[in-house]
């Protein structure tokens, strides 16, 4: 496994620091909204951040690739990429709810190895680097055990998607609504699996990293690691022996 | 409309710190938990939280009535009486998701005269009152306007409820997993409606007049307004336009 230097960790707390400033001055503020081609929403503090991650990274680390949800990737292929949701959950940040989050990635030849899930309200923060562990407000944190679906607490990103709606009966408490939120709550052992549809690199570079430096494991919905450029469905559980159980829910592809 | 005496006000302000400083002590702590014959689950910071406002309640009022989630009535029929939930969203709380809280409604004669949504990790307060207006964290606050259902970010509290399941796609954004802080954020006007399946009277006397002294609405899902004892489906709008198309959805009792 790839080690992930310790200035990057460092590196990581700068750029989430300066984008929760960014957020936390416009929460529960009048925004201009406008639509993405897929009809998500999109406001200039999603913008504004990734901008500010962009110009710090640029300064720090002018050889690093940069792949963000809002603008066009620089250096593809570089030893090192930045993979950035600069506000995930936009439209709990536009509800005012304090679920959203600033995902910041580290991708090291294709391998993941440092993920940040910043909650800038709240003020919490998950870091997982390879090499260091899981990091949740500065104090390492560990998946909890759970070997049965029966006694899973789980999130659903899409309570519709028709796959996730017959797995939620199978869980002992299905939650929703918890956007990147709940993959930290994954890492610290309150919850014990994450099922999600449709998440773009841009996601998962910075939630693998948290989930399996404190002890889980993330994968598609066919047991495949995750890739930059892969944009996925995704899977994430507390205790790998859930893993199986999870899969053989969705089936592998042949 | 009955007024609501401005000590009760300034008590129910009591009451919630007292209950919010038991919750944030055992918040993210191991605890104990019983299943309730519904299955959903109870713990000792239900019952603590219950127990002393219990106890603050009868010291300063003793001739109110009491109705709480976790024990026995006391004094039914009483003029003035007390409604709580003392932890309304304990899987949220038990899954480290900081969107439980403390309500907090008082009845007189059986009109809805006060209630207190409080969040005490965030240390978010709403605090509707007759005659008071509805307050967030001592700002006044109020609905905003959104007429057209196809405008509106809706909270929905049990995504596969039959009728709910069919209301969603109508709506702009549809939330989930918001629990009792969707119709704080409703009350601010940071949403448009909130639709719930199967409240009881301990949670919505506390979540109705937040919402209507902040220029909402709130009734059941044929239209009528809630009673104590009614335990009912629920459907709060920040606009009152919006309530007519929601009750078509749903369709009233003949």
């Amino acid at each position: 496994m790839q080690q992930c230097p310790k200035e990057y960790v460092e590196f990581a707390h700068c750029l989430a620091d300066a984008a929760g400033d960014i957020q936390r001055r416009h929460f529960r503020q009048p925004l201009e909204i406008e639509l993405k081609p897929d009809a998500s929403p999109v406001t200039q503090v999603d913008k504004e951040t990734e901008r500010v991650l962009r110009e710090l990274i640029e300064q720090s680390y002018p050889d690093h690739g940069i792949l963000g949800e809002e603008y066009a990737p620089v250096r593809e292929g570089a030893e090192f990429t930045w993979v950035l949701d600069p506000l995930d959950g936009t439209k709990s940040f536009l509800a005012g709810m304090p679920v959203f989050g600033i995902l910041i990635g580290l991708a090291c030849a294709g391998e993941f190895v440092l993920g940040v899930i910043d909650q800038p309200i709240l003020r919490d923060r998950w870091l997982g680097a390879n090499g260091h562990g899981t990091m949740f407000n500065g104090v390492r944190v560990h998946t909890r055990q759970c070997s049965a679906l029966s006694d899973a607490i789980v999130f659903f990103g899409k309570p519709y998607d028709t796959k996730i709606a017959k797995l939620h009966p199978q869980v002992k408490w299905a939650r929703y609504g918890g956007d990147c939120y709940g993959y930290g709550l994954l890492a610290s052992g309150f919850v014990d699996g994450v099922v999600d549809a449709d998440l773009d690199d841009h996601d998962f570079v910075a939630l693998e990293p948290v989930v399996r430096n404190a002890g889980g494991a993330v994968t598609d919905w066919q047991g495949q690691a995750l890739r930059l450029g892969s944009g996925d469905d995704v899977v994430a559980v507390g205790d790998p022996r859930l893993l199986e159980q999870v899969l053989k829910h969705f089936g592998r592809k042949s």
